[in-house]
């Protein structure tokens, strides 16, 4: 990461981002609360990390990236912990193989949480002792780099959250994480098309605030006329598809696609499951509910998602042609709407398969609902660079760039990522089969 | 494949689309002639095919596209060939699985042959009597369904060569498929920058000559101002890379591809050797020869070629910022230069790691040698689907949209590419990971 | 192989040697005769090997094993083939993967054909100089590796059936390998047991003639009384175990086979089939045929034949107790019967899945029928050494001892084992899950 | 289990098995002190399993064979425990996928703890209630029933241990899990062999006791004269073999174990590692220590200990002619000086990788040290019924039985083993690749 990326951060005062860095530190802390030690410990499958790595990890990013560099007389809490919680930074040396974080048994979670507080202590006093000196070389460095650590530990949020559901759900008594989640109702949405003109775009984040390297430059990209729906798919919607057949009929399915569902034997959403007296269920961070119809469709793969706008292409006529957007159609549709609606706080937040309420702006402008913090939607992007994209220098460099093969792009943010860290520009990204994340699709088609 | 693809073929004689049909099968067995019937049986691995169930596929196809539906009293030559040659329409029912093609010692190679023969003359007899007869509303998707076939016939001769040359290379005797390959040798070219200007570039098929339906519609696409290098990088060149120990280095690989290499101990392109001498050898068509500098580099995967390009960007100041091309800016770049070129008889193909004398239009307009005919260029590019993209209708739709995931565009055509085959708009598609065809790549940068 | 494996040989003329040579090699190819180059060249799966394979590797057996050694000025026919036809000798150097056999479409069925008529006739020169020179030092070991030769080629003139036969099976057009099979009929045997009284019986080799070292040394070993059956189990009784649902009940399987009749979904014998009107067919050497209710079971790996023990012992009152034989039960009841009788030519030899009509001897004293050469009986007995047991000396020591792991021991030959091949003391050894070999099973019980 | 296995727990009185009931179930407790939820939530690999499903496992038993059967007006402590403790038991219903133990982090390690106190609580009750009636018809069968839960108890410390050891193991920073071990020191020990007469050797257990029902029925069986080493074999002589390429010499290994060797990379028994400076450490519970030259080898598989046997036979002359014993062999040798010694305390339980001081009463008569309670001795033998084998009546007839196939028997208890769990006839089993467990070797020759 290097000065082109400090602008947002240099333009603050470092006693201002200490006081952001000590609350969002200690919301991670809270959302691990609900579980107990050996529910932090387990690791339910390679893709996924144990809760207590996640609060690990984003601790060695602050000591490694922060302290290392520019703390006076480091010293390492435990220099066993570089290598134990490094995730794939081949730039910082040698990393503990991922499928066996589950194993790293010690640290306890004790000692993980008193590494937390000491890390969190060191770094507020290197922000201190910034504002009280007078402004040096270093500065904006440093205030980028904690800026970039407290996004890094937003992602890591999300991902503690649909780690731990995954690895609940495994567990045959179906065990809740937090029975009070706010939930908001969802009132049923009739289906319309919102169209867009289309022509020469200009996409990627502009502006001083903090954002990812992918996400620039801004460029442009021409679009033809289409539209979007005003709504996401349900999971009422998706019921029909499975009781259509649809996952036995490779009529709808990529070629890959239809290989994976015969594979893996899939038959529904993950986390669906058929009871005794043939109705569905699905397993959620607040227990095991029957499905709500007027809910958006969540926990589908890219195969899925684009098996399903096939089908319905083919087998309804209101949504003839449906197809899924590109990221570039997303953007179009959604950042100019967006606008100034970044800083609104979202109030229900991490609500689970439960929509938001829609953001204001963007229902005003696009009639657009549901795109912002409901459930990741995915487009048919694969997910690479702009042109004209550098990565960060350094380390950092290899926080985005070296992903970019064989994965698509996903927008718009889920109930379970945090509100501050959801924006219309943002880009992310998961292979094609990918369930376990909170992601589900909004239908587009040619205008 | 429906009527929007048939202006091509509508506007010629049955006849001369026959004697086309007769003159392109008989070389289709003569790429088989050099082989034992063993040759033909074996299978070196799941994604190639034996050369005996090549000849048996494209024949499959004359059969159930063609003649079942528009013979007169059709009857299938042997209705257990149906199953056992299709190779993934869906549409058309049961198919043997691929992995166990190589053990299909019935029908012999014998029999295929005489399966040819017999639907040689069937189809031949078709259009000889849509010739005498008057037009009919079947003639255009007769000889629509004809052209496909010749194009689809095309394609597996390029496939028989490559996977023959891979199993071939298994035997430890290095066995050679025809030791006079006619060979072009190719002097040393100074690499040279050549810039394009960008702006909102016109891309995709355009006019009546048969295409697939991935190539279409045309459509406009916006790129920034770019360069691409006159030539493709070398063998020579590759050599540099390995020695420089490009392999070990996680610093050039993206994250999958440092898996990938890792996982399966690559240190060179498929098909090199390092001997006991140290020098290395590479395994080719014409047998197992030295590495010859100045040939284009081949039986790379995207990993490989993506790893390269960070390398000599960060090693070579003449390169600096070299990356893949993305497929839009190759044919901006090539499809002009190309135009009235594509008559052009391509002497000298099927050369084995030889390069094309470079073709005249291309090299006075552009500078840009070796774009056609030598081997695909790998570009950065996803394959999907162009905007508007509509895939044929029936089973022919299969062909091509199916398999738009996971899979990147080459351009180009190699010197196994029969040369009526290549075209600057073709859209050749494999996953990262694939070195067993003719892939290579040219390098790009911003302007 | 030393000396002391040279009694049998030593004791023949060169000459008599010669002509059973001469005789058993043209046996082989006979095998293959029914097959095209195709048929020859692939291999189904890593346990099988191709036929040209099988043709080729015994002809190395004899090139490095007889040739290599004793023949004056030897030079190898081609040097490639030491290494591509070695099966398993560490002791001959490197050898080419066992997976890949299928791949080697070069050397062709025709050059494999004249590697042994040269290796034939070189063999036989040998053999004839020896017969007319003065008998040497190196004449008992000679004869001793040559006689070795021949029994190795009998062991794969079996894998060369059962082999094939597996490739046939998995073309969907159910091919034939030879219509005119020579069938004999089975007459219904009713089941009685035939008690021994058991104590300390005499176990291995004994006598001059030729015998691996894994039949020596000739050993005490302790059996209490028990009974064995007086037939083979038949198709019809493990139908009524596959009708009463014996595959889909844990009860009957040790927990190794519960786990890989679940893992493989394993429902019935190897090349059974349920047909559309729910009737079952089984794949042969002649065809596809319905079941024959008489004849002994076949293709069924042990953990199916203890299952069935378990099963026929807790359902049928006639079983109770039955139970898979112990190989020392088998041999003490079956070798004093087929004493003087294993040089009785068996006419029905290479009868697929139909009983040979019961060895006379072995009739009149113990009533026990189907002993020898009808298929494989599966024992309980691990394979492992006889007390007292040396390998042989030399590469030839790797014949058998390596492989006692894992592995259990079968008694009788098979329908498809050279009848002079088969002796009451011979051991054959397989792993628990092997169900391509001819392999059924005789019930036995404590007395 | 039925009555034929009451007699010993029948001799005793109910309050005397519940006084050892409570001192047991305590012991279990203790040895999971040192270890925090983590260590014991984590499971390392499919064959091992948590801590805490072991403290679970083991209560099951006792709710499911004895309270749920014997409890007057009984309910399930949690009705979930029933499916996610069951091990194997096909008999008493569905059970929890084994490698997915180590994800059932619900319930909480302190929920087992009080699990465990409410059933220990109970079936003390039970005891008690027993101990106060008049003896009823089921009283035989609940104290066999106790009692076997009991040595079940006791297996499942001994795995408890050597499953926290391989955990720990996976840890880069080698934590401990009791530094206080208690070692005793192990004097070098001249190899000397100990000579023994063979003949009709009568064994299996005989007695009162309790013992498994694969310990019988007694039997006789026919060795012929050998020789044991009076001690086992050394991590020095082992370091030996590895010094002199043992790891990559095939002469001297099984083909299996060849394969082995090779798929897996293995160059030394597991936990060793060769340091910076080249020598050798070992991993143990009470942390990473150099090498011990003379204390047993231990963490070998079959494979190796047969390699092992077959270098130092041709390598060494007082070796020659080394193999490994069978079970019959070991048990012929061990159980007569055994006699009597069983109910010997032995103090120094639980030493990691040291010997303990031989048991007196074997010394004297053989000569043979090492033989109880250091590490488990590898046996040629594989693991099967003995003659006239009954497996235990009910779902307690899937303990041992349904386990005999590919498995090989270790003698002689570890020091894990409890010691009163040590006994001469007593049958350990286990793949021939097993090497977590405390598995070493003592060599054997003919005499």
């Amino acid at each position: 990461m290097n000065s082109r990326h400090s602008s947002a951060a240099a333009s603050q005062r470092p006693s201002a981002l200490a006081s952001r860095f000590a609350r969002l530190r200690a919301q991670t802390e809270a959302l691990a609360r609900p579980l107990s030690p050996e529910d932090c410990q387990a690791q339910s499958m390679p893709d996924a990390s144990p809760v207590k790595w996640h609060l690990a990890h984003v601790t060695w990013f602050f000591e490694v990236f922060v302290l290392e560099r520019f703390e006076a007389g480091f010293k390492p809490h435990n220099p066993a912990f570089r290598v134990l919680f490094n995730s794939y930074y081949n730039g910082v040396g040698d990393k503990h193989p991922r499928p066996q974080r589950g194993l790293l048994t010690r640290p306890s979670m004790a000692e993980v949480l008193a590494w937390r507080a000491a890390v969190d202590q060191r770094v507020l006093q290197l922000l201190q002792r910034l504002d009280e000196a007078p402004p040096g070389d270093a500065l904006p460095e440093i205030l980028a780099l904690v800026e970039l650590g407290l996004h890094h530990e937003q992602q890591h949020q999300e991902l503690l959250l649909t780690d731990v559901k995954h690895l609940l759900s495994l567990n045959p008594s179906d065990p809740i994480y937090a029975p009070a989640w706010p939930l908001a109702s969802v009132a049923p949405v009739r289906a319309t098309w919102c169209g867009f003109a289309g022509g020469l775009a200009t996409l990627g984040h502009t502006g001083d605030a903090f954002h990812f390297d992918n996400e620039s430059p801004r460029h442009s990209h021409f679009l033809r006329p289409y539209a979007l729906l005003n709504r996401l798919v349900t999971h009422g919607e998706w019921l029909a598809f499975v009781n259509d057949g649809g996952y036995q009929n490779p009529r709808w399915w990529l070629s890959a696609g239809w290989d994976w569902v015969n594979a893996h034997a899939i038959r529904a959403p993950l986390y669906w499951r058929q009871e005794p007296d043939a109705s569905w269920t699905s397993f959620t961070l607040h227990g095991r509910v029957p499905l709500d119809d007027h809910t958006p469709i969540s926990h589908i793969s890219l195969y899925e998602a684009d098996a399903y706008t096939r089908w319905c292409s083919a087998t309804c006529a209101d949504f003839e042609g449906a197809r899924l957007p590109t990221e570039f159609e997303w953007e179009a549709a959604v950042a100019p709407a967006a606008q100034g609606a970044e800083s609104v706080a979202m109030g229900g937040n991490f609500l689970e398969s439960r929509a938001l309420h829609p953001m204001p702006v963007a229902r005003v402008r696009e009639g657009l609902l549901q795109a912002l913090g409901d459930v990741w939607e995915w487009t048919r992007s694969s997910y690479s660079a702009y042109p004209g994209y550098r990565p960060w220098a350094g380390a950092a460099g290899e926080y985005n760039g070296k992903f970019m093969a064989n994965q698509y792009v996903l927008r718009g943010g889920s109930c379970a990522t945090p509100a501050s860290h959801i924006r219309a520009t943002y880009r992310n990204f998961f292979p094609a089969e990918t369930r376990w994340q909170f992601t589900g699709l909004r239908l587009a088609r040619d205008a």
